[in-house]
């Protein structure tokens, strides 16, 4: 059967050089990085190449990059490491509607130690309205984080006019890049923020390599106590075959950015266009421009996602319904109840995310079977009975 | 040059079954196990293979495991997470004075929070005695947190003993198994404890791979906040290579423990016995025979550790002193310092941990290289000198 993989969202394949480069540091050199010797030199240095990769793909100074083994714990160091240490200076936080659960949790978890949490709404393209935020802002804000796209429908938030609004010397700007770095241009200082995470697993990377960059100067208390690991930031022996493929990931996707993000949106735009026009009652979710590249998502009305996830699946067809994080909770996405859809509908959420493997062949085999698939499944739908009823009667 | 590798405390070199279970999941096999479609379906049934493996090891129930990067967070989770979740019981906490920073340093970061912490001593070879435990509860104590054994000087502690003591209805009991699990029987039934930290990368195992064994009804707050993975307690895409790798090198620990200890124990005994005898003013740290079979640890009386390790390096022998989580902090071990050693003999701390790869050839080049590296440094010791003095003197 033919396989056609189009959840990059949930994971990318490692790029055969990414994992050239892991692999000595899971055979002879294996050391610790901390250590006085020669095999720890060897990893110390492979640790400091990746972190110089890594600010340079983001436009920072490497000893602001803090390796971490997730984008959730970057998003969780982020939220909480500096809420804390600035915790006497005010208790305000904003966030958008959308963020990811580990920006929306942590917020929470904040918000029972004491904070207080404003979260800005979104409009139905899913973006956050730069002047909303500076409404937003109180006298005792600390904290602002908003993601640079969202995972779930692909839209890009104006980061940039949002710090512009933002006071020099008013709260921390966290951004969320997980979901964009690596596949748009992400520079820190175009993006005037003070905080940064971002995931390899989401540009072709290993698992278990991520990182909060954070700007000299910046504040923040360790979510974790420990040894004397990243500058104390972040205790734990270094995962040093993740912080490697890592850098050689972050130093790959920097060198190709342009081709790919040429190469995946046309494939994107065909798949839309293919999408729309072959599913009836079918429409994008997201920003129709200001998305990312590999980024096709829809709601199909009168079906849920999980069902079609299952039939595409026996056409050898991965794709995803929401975030990764959630997919096996089956609840109705809040990004897309924050973009103003209603539950029901919310529910037919389909994203496909293609890659470094996808292809034109590959679009078009799931623009021909995605409408059988879904015509398959409104016939057993009672909602869909009725609409047609409905419809006949109207 | 010949190379003698005898730090395993600080890295183990990854067994090659281990690598090469984790290679599929570096390749065809990336998907995400939270994933509807069949990329997620191998990537989950990797990951509860590995926790059932895991599991077998310590002889706990599948179920039970949380996978997390890394000991250090193991200890952070199993600390704050149960403190933070018993609040509403007790406020007490008692640690060893010798546990690993993860542990003491998640204690103060509780104590700022309210928590009132008891620090219980060791005897001169790092042992705890039950006794001082039962002693140290109140009835407001709600967790207590002794390592298994000790990472610095190799002591086990008599877990099981202090276990006896608490009461069914007593405090939680959680052990720092890091250094212990895949070196020596670790069976939670046998230690009575009801929360355990272990890393694959003490045994052979990857980087990236440890986890908290948690007893079914013992409650715990997460430390970090986001998705549903392991249970909603332990959020971020799951690192399945790395999981993978810690359930392969479990199952080959639990396999070949008998022998791997009889190996080390005959190994380290050559080398405390060579050691002893031929480097004058050096003593043996830690317990004589309650220790773990790799590791052969000493204080050797007028230098300093780091400088040993140096020229060691340059003989082509890594080797420790003290933990690699503070290596490079030059500190005295605050290990040594609470089994009585002052503070200038325990600059002279040396660490040699045997591994995988040991043999006599490795131990009989150690015996012969170090009296001369000692030598060479106490001709350069200001100290040395005056000792020798004080001697013909007196």
């Amino acid at each position: 059967m033919r396989k056609v993989y189009m959840d990059n969202v949930a994971a990318t394949p490692l790029l055969p050089e990414v994992r050239e480069a892991m692999l000595p540091f899971m055979g002879a050199d294996f050391g610790n990085p901390q250590s006085l010797h020669s095999w720890g030199d060897a990893a110390r240095d492979a640790v400091e190449e990746a972190r110089g990769q890594v600010a340079a793909l983001i436009g920072g100074v490497a000893e602001e990059i803090i390796f971490t083994a997730s984008g959730t714990e970057a998003n969780n160091m982020a939220l909480k490491g500096i809420a804390r240490a600035k915790a006497d200076k005010g208790k305000h936080i904003v966030i958008s509607a959308i963020e990811h659960f580990s920006v929306i949790n942590s917020a929470r978890t904040l918000q029972k130690e004491g904070s207080e949490v404003t979260i800005v709404p979104v409009d139905g393209s899913g973006k956050v309205n730069p002047d909303e935020v500076l409404r937003s802002i109180r006298k005792d804000t600390i904290l602002v984080s908003i993601m640079h796209a969202n995972g779930e429908v692909g839209t890009i938030e104006p980061i940039a006019d949002i710090a512009n609004k933002l006071a020099a010397d008013g709260p921390v700007f966290h951004t969320d890049a997980v979901a964009s770095a690596g596949s748009i241009p992400v520079k820190v200082k175009d993006l005037g923020v003070h905080a940064l995470s971002l995931a390899g697993n989401q540009f072709n990377g290993p698992r278990g390599g991520a990182a909060l960059w954070l700007k000299r100067g910046v504040r923040m208390l360790p979510l974790m106590d420990g040894g004397i690991q990243e500058g104390g930031r972040r205790p734990g022996t270094e995962d040093v075959p993740a912080i490697v493929g890592l850098g050689k990931a972050a130093e790959l996707a920097d060198k190709t950015l342009d081709t790919k993000i040429k190469r995946l949106s046309s494939l994107r735009d065909r798949l839309i266009k293919g999408v729309i026009n072959n599913v009836a009652h079918t429409f994008l979710t997201g920003h129709p421009v200001e998305r990312l590249p590999g980024y096709a998502s829809f709601c199909i009305k009168f079906i849920e996602g999980e069902s079609i996830l299952m039939l595409l699946n026996s056409f050898g067809i991965a794709a995803a319904s929401g975030s990764a994080c959630t997919s096996r909770a089956l609840k109705a996405s809040h990004v897309l109840l924050a973009m103003g859809i209603n539950h029901e509908v919310a529910q037919g959420s389909m994203l496909f995310t293609l890659g470094l493997d996808s292809n034109e062949d590959d679009v078009d085999y799931v623009i021909e079977k995605l409408p059988s698939v879904v015509d398959r499944l409104r016939q057993m739908s009672p909602v869909y009975s009725k609409f047609l009823k409905e419809q006949k009667g109207g």
